[in-house]
Order: structure tokens, then C-alpha cells, then sequence
């Protein structure tokens, strides 16, 4: 198992975590396979979306994300449970596919990690599979 | 594949199934691995979130889902449709790590089956796949 | 890695790919294993869902979809942003249990491919793991 540390710095965010993920692929040194990702935190989670570059799409979801109303209420004026709603409706586990040693990603996609009860230290932990 | 038997006592619950999974995962005697667990039903899912333990924080989770509006109204007010939406939002499928021979969940995490039309009869349906 | 070429017809559809997907997993000849699922695009997503036989459940569901209220607005009234919001919910990757060459699915599940952003051409990716 692989661990990426992350420092996130606000109470919702999305944190680009493709780097070290495609760090992590290319030194297990297996050709195709499955790299699966988990977060062990209940207000946190994983997710795969547009890449910020060029145009700052993530803060445009995160702000998205932080008004779903929830049981009546959104994210900023509630505690706890609205944090582990989204937990789960975003989930702590992705695969991604590996072929030629890389990471099978879109063109636009970027893996992110979700805070939604920062800002606090978390945990990326990786396993990638060989077929 | 392995196969739990889970039997739901409400229209809208989370039943922690943490226990039965560790068992199957010490039954296989797979080292090293991901144990993939699936539901093979659509008005149910599975999740990993806060224990219940100490604080029935569960239980607080279910009350959000439940007002959850879809389409305005909410999962009580609804027929089977919203059942089927919740299915898709919290999703059929988790992935957990599995190192020396145990699962790799955060100290805070267990493993649920969110029932979304019952009381019903579920399966969680489990498979260890070795490093 | 296999790829299933889909093209979506409208804004907001749910493309029933089973038959494909069962297709690449009998050409694969693994008796045991893992069918993992992915979709490589930031307004798509993957889910497993009533099987639209014999009650167009499928349209019923992107109806409800279609309804959920994000950030007080629904999906038809907002640009992209809700497209990808919607993407991270229902999530780009999805895993199915085979068993004796098979899918193993629930009598009433069939794959879905979401499309959030369409009409337009998408790929399902998809890698048969053996156990």
C-alpha cells in the first residue's frame, strides 16, 4: 500500500492529486493493470473530474458541491453529517486503468481528492494490480 | 464469490456489515489484495462511512439521505424512482484495501449496505482478488 | 483495455451498455475475476441501474436526475458546471463481479453509460481482471 499525504487548507476543496498518483504507477513498474485509490476519512473522498487547467473548473465544482442543499440546509451552515453525506455520495474509493505503465486517463480528467470538513492532514492510500 | 445475507427492518436504513466482510476477508487467506464488494440490487447500495460506534452516527447519516429532495420531494414522499436515484448516487460497488490479511479501513470507518426500499432480504455479494 | 464506442442522443440519457459489456467479458475467456468499467470523459458517468425492460424505468430515473436540484438550479438551466457535478455523484468507474465466464448481475440490474453534456460520441473503458 501506498500512502499520498495531503494537507488540505480550507473546510471544502478539491485537491489535484494526479501527480503523485502517476508518480506512485510509474514505480510499481507494472505494465496494465488497475491502480485502485481509498481514503480512510469519513468527511473526506475521491473523485475524478475536469483538470483545472486552464480554467479553474475545480473551484467551479467545489462551489457547486458546497450548495447541494442537504436535509434543507447546504454544507457551510450545518456540522458534521452533511460532511459524511457527501462523503458517501462522492465515495472514498476510484479505479483507474493502467496500460503501458500509465495511468488511462481523458484528455480533461484529473484525480482530486474532497475535503469536506477541513482544513486537516489526509491520506491518498494506493494499490495498483497487474493483470 | 462470497455472499452475505443482510435483512433489512426498515424503508430506509444502513445496516453495518463491517464484521461479515473481515470474516470473509480472513476466511480467503489472501495476503495482500483488494476485496470488492458488490450489491446485486437497484434500490440498494453500499457505502463506507462514520462507525456507529460510539455515537449512532449512522443513524444521522440515514435522516440526511431521507431528506435528500429529488425532484422536489423527498425519498418518503416518492415511489420507487428516488429508491432507484439514491441507488446510483451512493453506487452498487466499493473497493477495500486488504494488507497482511486484513481490510485497510480508517479508524473511523465501516462498511454499510444502505437498504432504499425495504424491509427486504439483500446480498452483498464479496470478492478477494490477491496482489 | 477494451472500448465500448457509445453516441448519446440527448442533453440527458442513461445508455443501457450491457449487452456490450457481457460481449468483451465472453471474449476475454477469464472464468473468475473482475470487470472494471471506466469512463474517460468529465460529463459522463457509470452506473448500474433497473434494467429498462419491460418499464422504461431507465427514462424515469434521468427524469429524477434531471430534477436534482444543484445549487438551486437544475441541470438543463446551468452550463457545464452541474454536468460535472453530476459526473463525480453518480462517479466515472464502476467494478462487476464474474463468475464461471459470466457478469454477475441481479436480475433487474443493467449497466448504464450517464450522459451529462450530449448529444456526443463516448467510450466505455473497460479491463477483465482474472482472479
Amino acid at each position: 500500500v501506498h500512502t499520498l499525504k495531503v494537507e488540505t487548507g480550507a473546510h471544502l476543496e478539491m485537491v489535484d492529486v494526479t501527480a503523485g498518483v502517476r508518480r506512485v504507477v510509474k514505480e510499481a513498474g507494472i505494465a496494465r493493470g488497475i491502480c485502485h485509490l481509498f481514503v480512510p476519512h469519513t468527511t473526506a473522498a475521491i473523485t475524478i473530474n475536469e483538470t483545472t487547467d486552464p480554467n479553474d473548473r475545480g473551484d467551479m465544482i467545489a462551489a457547486f458541491l458546497k450548495r447541494l442543499p442537504i436535509g434543507g440546509d447546504c454544507l457551510t451552515e450545518e456540522g458534521g453529517a452533511v460532511s459524511h453525506v457527501l462523503s458517501s455520495l462522492i465515495g472514498p474509493s476510484e479505479n483507474v486503468l493502467v496500460e503501458e505503465g500509465r495511468l488511462v486517463l481523458g484528455t480533461w480528467q484529473a484525480i482530486y481528492l474532497c475535503e469536506f470538513d477541513g482544513p486537516r492532514s489526509r491520506n491518498v492510500l494506493l494499490r495498483v494490480m497487474a493483470e
